[in-house]
Parts: C-alpha cells; structure tokens; sequence
C-alpha cells in the first residue's frame, strides 16, 4: 500500500516538531516536506504532499490555506483565530476546488473531543450536570476555554431536549460555593500546584451518577487526533470544523 | 393534551411497585391499572392501556406479551431469560400486529447504558482500555455481568476498528494482579463493604486519559428509562433489544 | 469474657433505633436497656448499663447526662446542640465522678473524621488545597457543615506550619468558577440528583497530588464509631470531644 | 538568619540535577558543593557543608557515606540496596559519631510516603480494604512495589489490631478477576498508555467508603521531600528511615 504523503508547516514550533515525529512514526504515513517560517510554499507541490498539516500562526494561515486549497491539497488546521470573515474567505476557495478538503479542529485532543461529545449526549438524561475543571495553579483564565465551552453545548443540548432546569434547593450560600453560571450550568474551577488539564462532567438522575473525565497530561495528546485527520481529511471534500465529526459516534 | 395511559404488570414486586409510583407521578403519563400475581389480564383492555410495563417474571412474560401484542398494546420489558426460541416466538407475534413496539431491554439504567455505549465509541481511538468494576462484597461473580457484557463490546469495537492490542510491557506479575481476561481487555472486580454497584472504563492514549464512571446508588435508577421506554415505544413498532436503541447518540 | 452493658437513650428515634440493632448484633456488646421518650432513667442503673449511648435531642441530653455521670455510666453523646455553657456544666459533673468518661462527636463516620484529620495532617506539606463537596440537591447550605469545617480545621494546620498561600494566577474569572473562600481555602459545592454526601480533599505540590475521598452512602455510617465510642470510652475518664481522639493516629 | 549549607552528590543524574536546582531555589538552603563521578570528597568539608543529600549509586553510597559520618555532615540518602549488612555498618559509624543524623528514604514523594502511612492507620477501622495502581504501560512488574508494600503495611496493620478478614462472597469468578492477593489484600494493577504512576486506596464499612488516591506526574515530586529530609536531619542524630518519620502525624 502506497503511503499518504504528508507535508508540515509551522514544523519547528512546539507542536510542529511533534508533529513530524509523529507522521515519520507512523507507518501508512511519508512526511514529504517540513516547513519553517520562510520556507518557501513551492515545497509542497514539488514533495508531491497530498495533507498539509497546518500549525503555524494566526498571521500565516490565510496564506498557507489559499496556496494549498489553490493546489488541491488537502489541509488539517490546528492554528486558532478564526473568524467569520476567515470562513467566508476559505469557503470561496473551496468552492472553486471542490474536491479538496480541510478540517479546522479547535482542539486535536480526541479524549478531550469525545467528553464534550459524550456530555452533550447524555445531558437531556439526567436531571443535574455540572462541570468541574482542573488546572496548574498559573492558568490565567477560570473557568477553562473548554469547560465554558462545554458547558454551553450540555445547555443547549438539554434546551433543545426540553429538559427541566436542574433541581437545587440551596437557600444559604457562601459567595462561589455553588460556582460559575454558564448558561445555567455549575461550572467549578480547581487550581492545584502538580495538574496540568482535567475537566470532570458530572451527571445525576435518580439513584445514580455518570462521570466522564479528561486528563491531559502533556501537549502529545493532540497527535492522534491530527494524524486521524490527516488520513479522513483526503476523502472529506470541503470544510469540516471540529475533529468530531472525523470520529464514529454510532 | 392528553395523557399516555399505562399499565404496570408485576405491579406488587420491587421493581413494579417502583414503577407503579414513577409512572403516577409523571405529568404526561396516567397509571390505568397495575397487575399482580393472578389478576386478569383483560384488565389491560377494559382500562384501556396504550402502554403495558413487563415487570413479573421469566414463568409469565409470554403469556402476558402474547395477549399485549394481540391486543395492539405496546410493551416495554424488563423481565429476563430471553432464548433465541423465546424472541422468535415474539417476533411471530409482532409479524402478525405490525403496528406495535416492544422494547426488551436487560438494563433500565440509562447512566449504565451510556456508559457502555460510551465506551463502545471511544474505545477504537486510544491504545489502552481497561475496565473496573466495584461492588458490594455479597455479589457472588466476578466480573459482574455488566463488566463482562463491557468488556465484550470494547473488544468487538476494536476488532472491528482494526485497533492494535494494547502495549503492556509485563514481565513478572503477581496471580491476578492485571485483572481477568474477556477477550483480551482486562477486567478488575472490587468487592467493597459501603459500595452498591460501580464501573468504570478507563481509556488511554499518548498523553491523555478518558474515564467513564458509572456509580448506581439505588435500583430507583430504573425508572427514567423505564418511562422513556414507555414514551419511545408507542411510535417505534416492531421489536427493539436494548434501551440504548431509544436514546439520541448523536 | 463478659460482655459490655450498653443502654441506648433516644431508642426509637432513626439513629437510635438503628443503634440498638448494631449493639445487638455485636458479640462484645450486651444490649440492657433501650429507652425512649418518657421511660425512667432509673432503667439505666438497675439493668446495670456500664456504658449509655446518648442519641435523644438537645432537650433531653442535658437531665440524661446527669444522671448517668451521676451514677458513674460512661456516655457515648450523638446529640448536638453543645455551648461552652453546657461544657462548663458537664465538667462539673465529671470532676465530681472522676472515672467517668464521656464522649462527645460532632461526627460517628469513621470515614468523615479520618477524612478532616488526614486532610489536617497532609496540608502544610503541599503547596495547594482545596476543597471539593457533592451533595444531593435537597441540601439547603452550601458548602455542608463538615466541609466548612475541614477547610477551617486545613487553614489552621498551614497557618501553624507557616505554609505560604497557594498559587494561583487566575487574572479573569466568573463569579463563583474559584469557589467560595473558607480561610482562604477555595471551596466548591456540587448539588447533583443520584448523590447523597462526598467529601473530597485535593492537595497539589510539584509533580504530585493527594486526594482525600469520603463517600457516605447510608446514615448507618454511624454505627462503627459508635460501637467503638462505647468500647473506648470506658477506659477513658473524663470529657473526650470528638471521634478522632479514640481512633490510633501514628 | 543564616542559610543552612547543602552538598549535593551525584549532582549530574536526573535526580541530583533537580535537587541542585531545588536547593538553588530555597531561600534557607545554600548549595555549597556539587559532586558528580569523580570529584574529591575534601570538597565537602572544604565548603563548610552542614548537610549533603546522597544521591549516587549502591556502588558509591557506603565510602561517601563513611566520608561524611565520620566528619559530622548529616546526609540525605536516596540511594537503593540497602541491606542489613550495609544498614550495621552504618550504625557503627554513627555511634562514633552520634550527634550526626542520616535520614534514608526509599521514596521521597511526600505524597506517596501519606498515601501509605494513611492507608495504614485507616485500615483497622474499615472491613474492607483493596488497592489499585495504575501505571504506564511500560512497566515490567506488577503489582508496583509500592502497592506490593502498601498491602503489606495494610495486612500487618489489621493484623496487629485484631481486624477480620474483609467479607467476600464470590462463588464463581474469573481467573484474576479479584486482582492479587498480597496478605491477604486484593491489590489490581492497571497498564494504560497517558498514565505515569497513580495508586488508589479504597477503604468500605457499614454504609461508607474512604478512598486515599496518590498521582504521580513528574520525578520532581521528590525535591520538596529532599528539602524537608536536609532540614530536618541536621536535629535528627542517629539513623533514621524512612521519610514518614519526619512527618508531624498528629
């Protein structure tokens, strides 16, 4: 069997130089061609790359996205800063060449990916659910990008659902006990010197509990889940946005 | 609008007295009658039940399931000993009253269904499953069914994935200390005073782990799964095997 | 061996009730007596009770205290309600009956006082501590009392050792995500159908964590240290406040 | 105040790398000497040192050992193989010497060393008690020796108080289903890919369970452990082993 021929940009950051470690790993895959800031993008039809991996910056993804779209090669997009504007641009490029295919994924965490899919899932099932996130003691931000964000999805999933608000009888509270409101979901933040990333969904009906728990113990969690979308992303014409839909859920 | 109206077989038991309780106390749902050991199964007519819930025992359930589908009454059915000889002879039933739905499902616990449904769909994408299992210390098999039922699933997922063994680099191991063997996941079964029934699948991944945690405090656990199955079953003819069929998994 | 006299005071009260069927079916206890509401004291002394188990109200407590160090039967106190007025006079009765023990404890769970006292014990030795409680959401305050409780009895431990203050670099957050403040401790209170009461304590440093769980399924959590109250308190004369002194801590 | 003055030997392995660092970073510790294969022991008198933390190899241990007894610098020794032979030796050097302290530790993990200690005061007063460790995949025992050791501490605990053997009534299981028996404590060992070194104690009794978990995600875990050892070894003449020792109970 011929091996996928695989390029990466942004191969000298932190996540790049894992990246092509990854793909040399790998056997189905042939990492072609690994480019720094510089490089010229010529490299890539000259490897014959058939995936781009894109994991530069916000300044050089609109640049990388047209070239490669241009050239038909597919592309999956780690780099951030995606607006509405950016997705109109891109989707012109894809309609002008139809039969490629680039995956934009937030998060290349499939662990992290399938806890949000899961608690979207199971939410209209229980009455409570709330979410307790995890974090080393020096993240800025509380509650985590993630958490806000999948607390949003649990809420819209049990909205859409028709599912009751959940039930809580607290009259006296200290201020924060019961945590932050994300659209009507509990979310609590815990910072502790030793962890890195957790994020905890709590589920409770009558006489019994689901959890679903995320540990994230290092940045190499995100390579299975751009190796995944390497492999899916040259069948899968036009945008796809978020690593879910590249897994099975049925 | 109007109410769905039910009928509760078995209705003196555990489970059924449960049941008779959760369906009076559902704002969509009327109890028409409730059956136990003796009564007349034309009760289920004159009262007029759309719904009948099969709560007795494996002695009963297919004369009682022979008269609901007669009489074009759904049924949702928890009793077990189900043979391949038993689900053809009510599936011959079912041929001849096209219109009705009968929902057999082993477990009413949607916490205890997701979990292994969850389970199912995340295990082809991490290296590593194992499964944990904790009861309280009078159970007298271990694994318990459900682990062993998991475990099973996880390993057919995989199979079908194409997904590599897990690495486990063991040279020298106590008897027993990496759990039992159900088609190659491996399985731990606790035995705690103070626990009632728990599982846990645990997923794992470079850098990443994914736990599933199932904790069922009380066989109450049952009931919103059997009232959905009360409201999924009247539109859904035919036979269904498992509650798992009518819940949302996407 | 001769067995231990108990007498159970509050006997058919929820606790009390089931504290007479733990003593009964201890082998080294003797039930003698069993007296609620109304019945003489006098029962006490002339079945030869060596030890009372005190389970009444705070209205009661105080008439059956005096009597009993009055006649030299050591007491086991579950009733609540204590001042340091009521200490005082509970002093002046032991010094009058010098080999009399009484104990009294704010808590029976083993579980729960092992849980405040390792908590009391690790926390000067990380760097982070906080505190996480679940309950189910028929609980009125939050956080509980016991997790107030321990968040006080951790501060008190680090601010004795001289720790630092835990880091946390948290810049933007929701109200409420860092829970609420006990003593500087961050605690978060979970209210979630399914549950009933859980305690757990994280402590971080580098590289590492500890975490402290207690789960109380049942209010029969309160019989071992009830039992082993009464066992104890006969070898120890004078007042003992809390569980935690008859438990073997090294 | 004056900083106490601290050698480090074996200062370029991947643990005594870590401590010069640590010591450089503590504001009452000074590094005054840094010894790697080779380098002259005079070094450690010549710099004054009042404490040197031992962190070489069996081969090395007893001659720097005997260096710095024999001239009064109290040492912390992380080094392995201790055998009764080596432990006599040392003895005799310290009673030539007895205002010198040697703390020997075969983990420095504050977390772990409570994991255990914990575990073993707990046990007595549960009817139950199983440990789970959880390691990476690459690990070639199982179960871990500190599970292995744990369960011994555990078994030797609830033999000394008396404690039935934890109730169980398994008929029929699995071959390895109840994990390995190690004195009689069911110890379950899991191999994930993502983990690193994790250990759970569960602890069940009437109607509640206490759960001591200790996750290990960095070797520095050991520095804060290696900084208590240097502080408190210099008031702590003679030998002592094992870190716990150093820990306040109480």
């Amino acid at each position: 069997m011929s091996k996928l021929r695989v390029a990466v940009l942004g191969a000298k950051g932190r996540i790049g130089s894992e990246a092509v470690r990854a793909v040399e790993a790998a056997d189905d895959l042939e990492l072609v061609a690994a480019l720094g800031r510089g490089d010229k993008l010529e490299t890539l039809t000259e490897s014959g790359a058939q995936v781009a991996v894109e994991l530069t910056t916000p300044d050089s993804v609109m640049a990388n996205l047209e070239f490669c779209v241009g050239h038909g090669i597919h592309t999956v997009v780690g780099t951030t800063g995606w607006t509405d504007e950016r997705l109109a641009q891109l989707n012109g490029w894809l309609s002008a060449s139809p039969e490629t295919g680039v995956l934009i994924a937030p998060n290349f965490s499939i662990g992290a990916v399938l806890n949000m899919k899961f608690a979207q899932i199971a939410a209209p099932y229980f009455e409570s659910v709330e979410v307790i996130e995890l974090h080393h003691p020096k993240k800025v931000d509380a509650p985590s990008g993630t958490a806000t964000r999948t607390a949003q999805l649990i809420a819209s999933a049990r909205a859409e659902a028709g599912a009751a608000q959940a039930p809580d009888a607290t009259e006296t509270a200290l201020d924060g006990a019961r945590g932050a409101d994300v659209d009507g979901i509990p979310v609590h933040s815990v910072r502790l010197r030793g962890l890195l990333a957790h994020q905890e969904v709590l589920l409770g009906g009558e006489g019994e509990t689901l959890t679903i728990r995320h540990d994230s113990l290092h940045h190499s969690s995100f390579m299975p889940g751009i190796l995944l979308g390497a492999r899916r992303v040259v069948s899968t014409p036009g945008l796809t946005f978020g690593l879910e839909h590249f897994l099975d859920l049925n």
